[in-house]
């Protein structure tokens, strides 16, 4: 398998996923996953991009971004590509009157009632329009696997022999807005995610690269049945950790347009150890190892 | 299209299905469909063998029979298959131990506490094994259509990567044993019922007549629209109404062995009017008219 520098080369920017990547919700709106407040932190002090996108229906994006910062990230609003908002647009775009079922107080929303009231409204309209944020089978909390919005979906859709649209990952459009808000192409940007489907596939479907974080759902035995049932085009890049990690990765990679010189690769995990690796001082000596090019290492 | 005699020749066994051909339920349990109460009976006055064959899974079948038998109809238990039971056996048959999700309080019973814990079950064993009582899109209360299991099925199939057993119709396995029960082969039943694929679709897959009624949660448009969907083997017969009509139907053309003449036809739709077809007196004048062979029309 060619190396992270090649795999990587030319990455820009990183859209980075929220539930089970930064954080795994729960009792008092969960906890950080060990390492990604750093890493985050890391991420940002770099010259990449980054930007967060997500499919969390059941937060609003200020709620979220509240939440995320006690836990100790630096995040705002305007970093964050969530499907509400995006739904928000289609629906004024095309004058459609919703009947929301994804509120505040789902999962317990999900109620036989709020379901079948959704059924009934389905049932009777001609041309039934049923939007789904996000199509996820499940998310991890602190306190276990739950049941995410997929299944209620793929519920309604059998109910009524119709077709939701997705607004949220692994949809094209979706990862095209948040792209677009990133300013990089799909070819120079890379999704990291817990996801094989909504992140990993969807991604990859668009023309980015991605990671697969070994934290939230993830589990090398679900992921090996999942990849069998998948379409066998999604590739896995065999990413030991969390977000730290993968942060750590790209940092190393991304940048060059040249690969890094295997001797310079030793130095950097040595170095890696001690500080932050793009902090000045650190780049500056890169910089002193005449690699090449000097914006390479910038 | 061939003549009703011609299509129905050779059936000696009749299978009823219970809601939305029988009664819709609904506030105090339901409402008996018009005309059905006199169908029943008027079946098993008939040399036809008659057997109910439900995907009832909220009700047990003594509670079933109870309130079929509070409004009017005349049925036992023993005349019923149902899946409980059938599920019942095939978990003792496999030493099974059963996490039940459906039971009496379904559907308010779906609730998304007890679909995640279902989810959670699922998802810890090695080998998860999902039954589902039938696989019904919906049916019909009194105060409308009403979300059946078959949703709910789907959901849990999607969010656990896995493919539910059916117990119920539109299973073969389930048609075999009420034929069985019956003592009646495939080629010589017919199901009646008011679910395009889990009646028609199912009874016919497996080598059985079938007839829609337009009762329960039958609709033109939905059939329309589900048929086009549907496999093309899935043949629809023009039934205009409800049991009613169905048992008119089949008690002029499924006993004789060859057609009636088209004369003794005109005399039969008159009489029909009047009074109940194989009642004595009428079967009687029946013999009299000398249509070949005694046997075919008693």
């Amino acid at each position: 398998m060619a190396a992270w520098s090649e795999r990587l080369a030319g990455v820009r920017g990183v859209l980075l996923d929220i539930s089970g990547v930064l954080y795994d919700g729960g009792e008092g709106g969960g906890a950080a996953i060990a390492g990604s407040v750093e890493a985050v932190a890391r991420l940002k002090r770099s010259r990449l991009k980054v930007r967060f996108c997500t499919n969390e229906s059941q937060k609003s994006r200020v709620d979220l971004v509240g939440l995320l910062r006690r836990l100790g990230f630096d995040v705002s609003e305007g970093e964050v590509t969530a499907p509400a908002p995006a739904a928000c647009l289609i629906l004024k775009q095309r004058g459609l009157r919703p009947h929301l079922l994804v509120h505040d107080d789902a999962g317990e929303g999900f109620s036989y009632r709020n379901m079948n009231k959704a059924f009934q409204v389905l049932m009777e309209l001609e041309n039934p329009v049923l939007f789904s944020l996000g199509k996820g089978r499940y998310y991890k909390e602190t306190s276990g696997l739950m049941l995410d919005v997929g299944p209620y979906m793929k519920a309604l859709e059998y109910a009524c022999g119709i077709k939701a649209e997705v607004v949220g990952k692994p949809s094209p459009e979706f990862f095209k807005s948040a792209l677009q808000e990133m300013g990089v192409e799909a070819h120079e940007a890379v999704m990291i995610g817990d996801d094989i489907v909504g992140d990993v596939g969807g991604a990859q479907r668009y023309g980015m690269r991605a990671l697969q974080v070994r934290t939230g759902k993830f589990s090398p035995q679900r992921r090996a049945s999942r990849r069998a049932q998948m379409s066998q085009q999604t590739k896995i890049d065999p990413l030991q950790g969390g977000l730290c990690g993968a942060a750590d990765i790209l940092m190393l990679s991304a940048k060059p347009r040249a690969p890094l010189p295997s001797a310079l690769w030793e130095d950097v995990w040595k170095k890696m150890s001690r500080r932050s690796f793009f902090s000045r001082p650190f780049r500056l000596k890169l910089r002193g190892l005449n690699t090449g090019s000097k914006r390479s290492y910038k």
